[in-house]
């Protein structure tokens, strides 16, 4: 095991670390001292939990263990997978002291992070991502929650772990396209907030697609860092946290139009990124910087066919609209989003009416 | 309209109101300030909607309101009702600004809140109970959830109101069975922490049965601001808030074991005060006082007959237990309760014995 790194998620009595290593698995960082029950439930799926199962046992010596593994996909982050977890920890006794541990990507931990919050009204609830887009994205922040067919992640809770476990050597078993998936998300750190790193990131993607370690290492730790100052500041989403939804609006209309699972929730981002670089009428320089260092990536930037109705129905259950009008996060400037209050309904049109 | 009474309970930033009042529905106090943005849903029951829906739309001028009506009985306090209500939500186009009321009983209130709690992360939640027992006790201390086949509430969240109206005038309809399962919580409060309540409710248990309109608005008084205090020292249930459990790991056994709605929640949890009396080892002049009080109440003493082995199993599902230990709530004296760390096992067995 490399040195691993700690950042800490700053929130009172709800503060948790995030360990950034290569090689925590298989013993290399003592999770059970994170588990204060004598049991645990390890939520996996079927593609992940033969890899790291039976390394994520030595981190965690003297617990009893219990596990379920899930469908592997978005499709299937349904009530249906909450209902099964639940089931699971009900079957195994387990009390309000049982620790539930979520081992996978991002729809494991948003299914399991919500069973936790759950299951006799909160459990506590550790974090192993094993994917990039979960390791810089939906473990850092406390959200968890299922998706509604009419809309994602409509049925939720804020629940934070007890600890974020990043294993970096995961990634070596990541599939290219998730890998690319994943970056969506670290190239829109540096897009809301962090022109520095943006031009890191446009430097170093190569060595990122050819996943050298310490470029990796770099995005994810300056990635949650970005990530765990933000949600610092506004845990629950009342104020500046949105900002981390930008591209958000209109990826999740693309995923909810195409059906779950057929676009990757960081493909609907990359291209919901440039929609809103272009509706926040910033130059055409910057939108160009962007979609280069999107394609770079390997990512989509245009989006597909969806009907001008459907975009507005399905943007419309979006968690930013108040008072009944849509709100989106803009760009100021790389590096500058900010919630807008107003937007250019025209341009929007255009936008979205170029997909028809 | 008589004077309305206000009982604040103390959460921080999440403090809220309690009004109760004699013709507070019908337009008599203002609900429409508490909804902050255009809509509400009213969740309720086909018992309750025919009987006091269009005397709620005059609290909520200029709101626009859709409604969902649920069937009756907490054995709808199931994962299906909650999916009923996100639905209903959905098709509404409702917001992270719509309001959630609760209009009925507690189970209206468990679902109508957990649904709150997890639409779109949590969205604003008002409780306008209808029965006593939600008035006095499912009403305060934002405690959600619904049932899973093996256990009461074990699906469920922490989620505040904005305010809970209390309209007295509501009990007037309310069935002489559930007005005596709604004394069984009146006199729990008695029990655990005043025992002057307690005297003053041996002496008024007769007004209280005829619904004498100032004795049950004391009871009603009393009660939520004993419930208050408990509940602003102990949000989370991490300490002493417990003690208003009292009763509750029999009489949560027996609803399981005879099914949810055969054995009415406070007609449980009246055995269970008598049961967990008994275990606690007071003088049993007092266990005889309680029994008395209840009896006069018209409710039930002795439990139905359940095997041994069924009460271990369904109490080990209770969320009071730690370390795999079931752990009781006891009391020392009459109006003194608090969590035991050990009991006498011995006659543990003999009192769930005696019910084979």
């Amino acid at each position: 095991m490399t040195a691993a790194h700690t950042i800490t998620v700053n929130l009172g009595d709800r503060s948790y670390p995030i360990v950034i290593g290569a090689g925590l698995l298989n013993g290399g960082f003592d999770l059970s001292k994170f588990v204060n029950g004598p049991d645990c439930l390890i939520v996996s799926n079927e593609i992940v939990a033969p890899l790291y199962r039976d390394r994520i046992l030595p981190n965690l010596a003297g617990k009893a263990v219990t596990t379920i593994d899930l469908p592997d996909g978005e499709s299937y982050k349904s009530v249906a997978s909450l209902q099964a977890v639940i089931d699971r920890l009900v079957e195994s006794g387990a009390n309000r002291d049982t620790t539930v541990i979520a081992l996978g990507g991002g729809v494991v931990g948003d299914i399991a992070g919500f069973a936790a919050a759950c299951y006799m009204r909160g459990v506590a609830f550790i974090q192993v991502p094993t994917t990039l887009l979960a390791q810089v994205d939906a473990s850092v922040g406390g959200k968890t929650g299922v998706n509604h067919p009419e809309g994602k992640n409509l049925i939720g809770a804020f629940h934070q772990p007890q600890v974020v476990m990043i294993d970096t050597d995961t990634l070596k078993s990541l599939p290219d396209r998730e890998l690319k998936a994943g970056l969506a998300e670290v190239i829109k750190y540096g897009v809301i907030c962090d022109v520095e790193f943006f031009a890191w990131l446009e430097d170093n993607m190569q060595a990122l697609l050819e996943k050298e370690p310490p470029a990796l290492a770099r995005a994810i730790q300056r990635s949650c860092e970005l990530k765990a100052t933000v949600v610092a500041e506004d845990e629950h989403e009342s104020g500046h946290r949105v900002i981390l939804n930008f591209g958000h609006t209109f990826g999740h209309a693309i995923e909810n139009c195409q059906g779950y699972g057929e676009w990757l929730h960081g493909e609907a981002v990359a291209t919901g990124m440039i929609m809103a670089a272009e509706l926040s009428g910033i130059g055409d320089g910057d939108v160009e910087r962007l979609r280069v260092l999107l394609q770079k990536a390997g990512l989509p930037v245009s989006p597909p066919a969806i009907d001008g109705q459907d975009w507005l129905r399905t943007m419309g259950m979006d968690k930013k609209v108040k008072q009944k009008q849509l709100r989106f996060v803009l760009l100021r400037a790389l590096g500058d989003a900010y919630l807008a209050t107003s937007y250019d309904k025209d341009k929007l049109q255009q936008i979205i009416g170029a997909s028809d």
